[in-house]
């Protein structure tokens, strides 16, 4: 009898090579059976943003947050050589170039594998952001069930 | 009989946002009963400064550093969306509006659960930083220290 | 009888100070007896280029990815305080004020104690870098030699 592996990674960045990597890493522990599970928390909750506008009551700092910060994993700028918003479309044409897939894709990828992906409430509670603004499926927890599947993880990183 | 879980994070980052992070999930693992240690090097260091100045006898390119750097905690600048300075006010803003906790208050709550807090010596001496310019009760070590807890630990972080 | 401990750290970041965290951590773990890997990706690949420019047939994209980043590890910038390219020439300074090592002698060390460097062939396939661009005895593998390495291992960092 073997134990299942499990993998959890921490998403808190916002940049668009950062969370390819993690959901490409994600993708591949899924494949190899591990339990997977992404809590994506600060401006990694960005990567799970609707890319609609989301007609919601808000006070003036979190709809300014709201408007700030990119809506939904196709708009986020990359980590490095962003040279005048170049760097993503760079990015992503090469991408389409080498038949890789984008952040988009991995993601339904992610949720084809059910890989357990979670906002963190605590910074949605900061940022403003309200579940009508996430994707579906997805769940929603904070520190402590976190640390409940981490430490139980045999791979567990913070991106 | 069950064996204390452990949880070690390297603290690198110098920005207020990642320290929040860093320190939240060091909370959360010291109130689920783990052992934890942050071990703080290179920018993440900062996090630990004093808030006011100490006369100290300090070489020229340390005598810089010293100045570059945010002094303590309150002082540390976000990962994103800085803005001009507006970016921490804003975040301090919404921590305060939620009645959330700051980064100072998330490592004083750390010290009441005796969360190991070490700084990195190798990098000290790098960044000409002296024992007198950071916080008291913290203790120093290098990057063997930082290996013999995180070998056995359940949850390894680098933030 | 003890079981080998391992230790796996994904380099995704290009800049000099993380570089040499990561550096100092897989040396550290060698030291203390760990079978190390380094699995290097995205900007991460950037230090095992070689510094000198090696002629190759290449597309546009790739050619503008290949003149962009930098050429080796002694070529990347710092991730904090960068004023004007400053920062790299200061920390180089200290290093060298204070007898520690550089990135480049670091990756000699880590040669010297066999840790595994690994570029991810998916990442050198998107940016357009070839296997004659990069450090000689390099292993070659994608994410799930990695998985692979780091699901049995003690500790595992992504920085």
């Amino acid at each position: 009898m073997t134990e299942t592996k499990k993998t959890t990674i921490v998403l808190f960045s916002g940049e668009y090579d950062k969370a390819m990597a993690a959901y490409i890493i994600a993708n591949g522990a899924a494949a190899y059976d591990h339990e997977v599970t992404i809590f994506h928390t600060f401006w990694g909750l960005n990567a799970l943003r609707k890319d609609e506008q989301v007609a919601l009551k808000k006070g003036f700092l979190e709809k300014m947050f709201g408007k700030m910060m990119p809506r939904g994993a196709d708009k986020m700028g990359i980590s490095k050589m962003n040279f005048a918003g170049m760097g993503p479309k760079m990015i992503k044409h090469v991408i389409k170039k080498h038949n890789a897939m984008t952040l988009p894709q991995l993601i339904e990828l992610a949720e084809e594998q059910d890989i357990k992906l979670v906002a963190c409430t605590m910074t949605m509670d900061l940022l403003g952001l309200q579940q009508e603004e996430l994707l579906e499926g997805i769940e929603y927890a904070g520190v402590a069930a976190y640390l409940g599947d981490a430490q139980d993880g045999n791979v567990n990183l913070f991106i």
